[in-house]
């Protein structure tokens, strides 16, 4: 077990060389360094390919597990151990369930489909990306045969995001999220919306930065282990648990964007380095599921970062960065940091209708992939979705179907996982708020260990133990439902616009 | 032929790698990061290791060229594919020439070394150190063993760094440096130095970084290929020749120390930018020693970086950046920055004395590998060194035999670079005169195109082709000789003193 863990501490030393080239090209790199930088993430990948598929682990693993049947042989084995390798076991297979040939085939059309979408969403014309995305279709298709599924290909799909999930159990989640969502969103449009103009002002940049910081650390970011730097679109990149890089983008015309981007991000932050240094590099030292990460960084930009309490420590410490903000009292701030529109860009969407972005995107991706559909519908299809959630039109496809990225890329089967990601925070925070009875009150003291500390040892370490669906069970004792986030929601918005 | 440029850039692409993680962990790493990054590039490192040692390379290197006798054995190879795979082989050759136990024994030492070294620098106390450098010699007299000389073992270490060099010869070259040199200190000693009462002020270090980065690219730094950071010691560190950082250090209270920095660090990375791409990873595509870096970094900083017909150009630059220099006039500028006077610190050594620090640690680190010298007479032996060659006497130890980390991390034989980098610098500066007549005059127009085209061509382009040495003979027609650096520097301080 020492030699199998320390092979995969090694591949993934490896692969954290490349995210540390992977964030500075996104930070840092000079433009003419592109071209080569490519290069040499390629070769690295190749390498880190060679020694997943190579003998030596494979060696190791089947001393504990058989490779065809993932029946455990070594009885010795310790639940966690079990797990391990059966994890290692699952991995392996899928990545070389894919021919080589199937591989490079995919990985020229991510790149000719992703120039012709960037080319095609600047001209609006949905048009020019469609056959690009009818071969990606195609491909995805395949590669879920590749996989192999129980009920319906698409289940392989979501199995990358999200193992366990199924096309049938998202379905029924979004369909217990679908009523009441699009109702409160109709009930609170007929409310008068806070009044925002104390932020349309300028706000220096340097000083936003520096207030990012503050919050970051208070909420729990070690920043003896993390930095912060600026990118195109914030992301956060784990080296280590002991090396976490976060970015930001700062805008003198939008306070609030790089803030809760900050927020957001230092959730993700929190959750990386929450994550096993023993275990480093197997799946129990690895983050769950992309929508158990994306819980994370949504329970502190939205459950804390938007609420009230969060705010009554906050605010007066914004106001000493931004004196032009002293006349905002705390309940306008926090009424200026809930609205709640319909608007038709699903990253500028606010917590309440970002959800119904994601649920049509699922009902037209997994019929893409379970069904047979002519792509040339898609921009009819998804404008009827759009007024169907949200009950706007969009004027063009770059604001409609080709809004997003993930199509293009190849990323299918990569959304639900940012709603799920609201339905795990809302359950996991329900939860905190029983362990922590007096959460909302340290919160309003600018107390942050507590909750913090809670989700270390709930979540954070226990890295892959279970799949998503069956730690917010083992964590809260009850079964996955929409209606932890729901109750959340009606009780916030309805008290905030008197429903 | 292409499949070993092939294996040897693959190779490269993975140092590079380890690179970033290098400039990384020097400009923007989070403290906590260090443990892990140290395991990280050790591992990188290891499998670096494994790829130049391994079969794949050496097989295909035997079919150009006899490893054991050095013979070319494929007769369809131009003269610079004889010359790649000779030093391949010869790189191969010293690469496993020390055995796996001493690398480790050494590499355990190096680590203890230094921290006694910074320890003992801190308390002023050689004996602290003595045991640790005693070992540190011994080891290093091993490891000539292993590599081989002819001559002397010195001849082993210096080849690190000076392909050809030998004891002999550096001897030879200082000894012609060293009355001239001597005699130039003295007769300068004598005169006033420049009033340097104007750069005692603060001076904005935004400003210094933005006028730095005017002049770094105006002498040549392609900025779509290049980058500058902070760190606590300025270096340069090439990825690739279209990927290249530079750091600096700037320092309110030091104007000249920044500026300076930025400019010789800008010329060992147009060398880096330089480097034929086509060549990436073979011996071809690398710089031909430490000395020839040296001198990239010494044209730019001191004979062009330090000319009047320079600082004709700069000075009303520098004065719309910082106006309070307005009253200074170009010839007091030119006094300022060229002031000569004896100092204890290497680092901070001015144009002139900086060879004589250089050639008193020869003299004694020499001496310490060919012959057998009492670590405990060194403090002793050094400080009658520094009053032979500059006239002067260290107070303590750590002004004195402490000042320089490259002796406890087992950089003998590195100092001579040094000061080669002089004499190098200037037998090419005084060809590329000849060979672009109107060097000052562009120089004070400030057009710099011309020089660094010419050694692009002449110096960047050759990569390792030639010995340092005889480098330095095909680009200027004649033999090394200290002469054209003692002719330029009595030129210039004897016009400026009044000699």
């Amino acid at each position: 077990m020492k030699r199998l863990k320390e092979i995969l501490s090694n591949i993934q030393k490896l692969e954290s060389a490349a995210s540390v080239l992977h964030w500075d090209q996104e930070t840092h790199m000079p433009e003419g360094g592109g071209a080569f930088r490519a290069e040499q993430l390629a070769y690295l990948a190749l390498i880190k390919h060679r020694m997943v598929t190579g003998r030596e682990l494979r060696d190791e693993l089947i001393r504990h597990i058989d490779y065809d049947s993932g029946k455990i042989v070594n009885i010795t084995l310790s639940r966690d151990e079990k797990r391990l390798v059966s994890l290692v076991r699952k991995d392996l297979k899928k990545l070389t369930a894919l021919p080589d040939r199937f591989v490079e085939t995919m990985s020229r059309h991510v790149s000719n489909s992703q120039q012709a979408w960037i080319k095609a969403r600047k001209n609006k014309d949905f048009s020019a990306f469609a056959p690009y995305l009818e071969k990606m279709i195609e491909l995805k298709k395949q590669e879920a045969e590749y996989y192999g599924y129980e009920d319906k290909p698409y289940d392989a799909l979501l199995d990358e995001f999200e193992p366990g999930m199924t096309t049938e159990r998202v379905a029924a989640l979004f369909g217990e999220l679908k009523p009441r969502l699009t109702g409160l969103v109709e009930r609170l449009q007929r409310k008068d919306p806070a009044d925002r103009k104390i932020l349309e002002q300028k706000f220096d940049t340097g000083e936003q930065w520096a207030f990012g910081m503050k919050i970051a650390e208070a909420i729990g970011l070690d920043l003896q282990r993390a930095r912060q730097d600026v990118s195109a679109h914030p992301f956060t990149i784990g080296f280590h648990p002991d090396d976490v890089r976060i970015t930001t983008r700062l805008n003198e015309d939008d306070l609030l964007s790089g803030l809760f981007s900050t927020i957001h991000e230092s959730g993700h932050a929190i959750y990386e380095q929450g994550l096993s240094k023993e275990y480093y590099g197997t799946p129990l030292g690895q983050s769950a599921s992309f929508g158990i990460h994306e819980s994370q960084s949504r329970l502190w930009e939205n459950m804390i970062g938007r609420s009230r309490e969060f705010w009554s420590y906050a605010l007066p410490l914004l106001q000493t960065h931004f004196p032009k903000l002293k006349e905002a009292g705390l309940e306008d701030w926090y009424r200026m940091i809930n609205v709640v529109r319909p608007s038709l860009i699903r990253v500028e969407a606010d917590e309440v209708t970002y959800s119904l972005h994601i649920m049509l995107r699922f009902d037209i991706e997994s019929r893409m992939i379970n069904e047979d559909m002519k792509v040339d519908d898609l921009p009819g299809l998804w404008n009827a979705k759009v007024q169907e959630y949200l009950g706007i039109k969009p004027k063009n496809d770059a604001e409609g179907v080709l809004q997003d990225v993930h199509w293009s890329m190849g990323g299918i089967g990569y959304f639900p996982s940012y709603a799920m990601g609201n339905l795990y925070a809302a359950q996991i925070f329900g939860q905190a708020q029983k362990a922590i009875p007096d959460l909302l009150e340290r919160t309003a003291a600018g107390d942050f260990l507590p909750l913090k500390t809670w989700l270390n040892k709930e979540v954070h370490l226990q890295g892959r133990r279970y799949d998503p669906e069956d730690l917010v069970k083992v964590i809260t004792g009850k079964a996955l439902s929409a209606d932890p986030f729901m109750d959340y929601l009606e009780e916030k918005y309805g008290e905030i616009y008197h429903l």
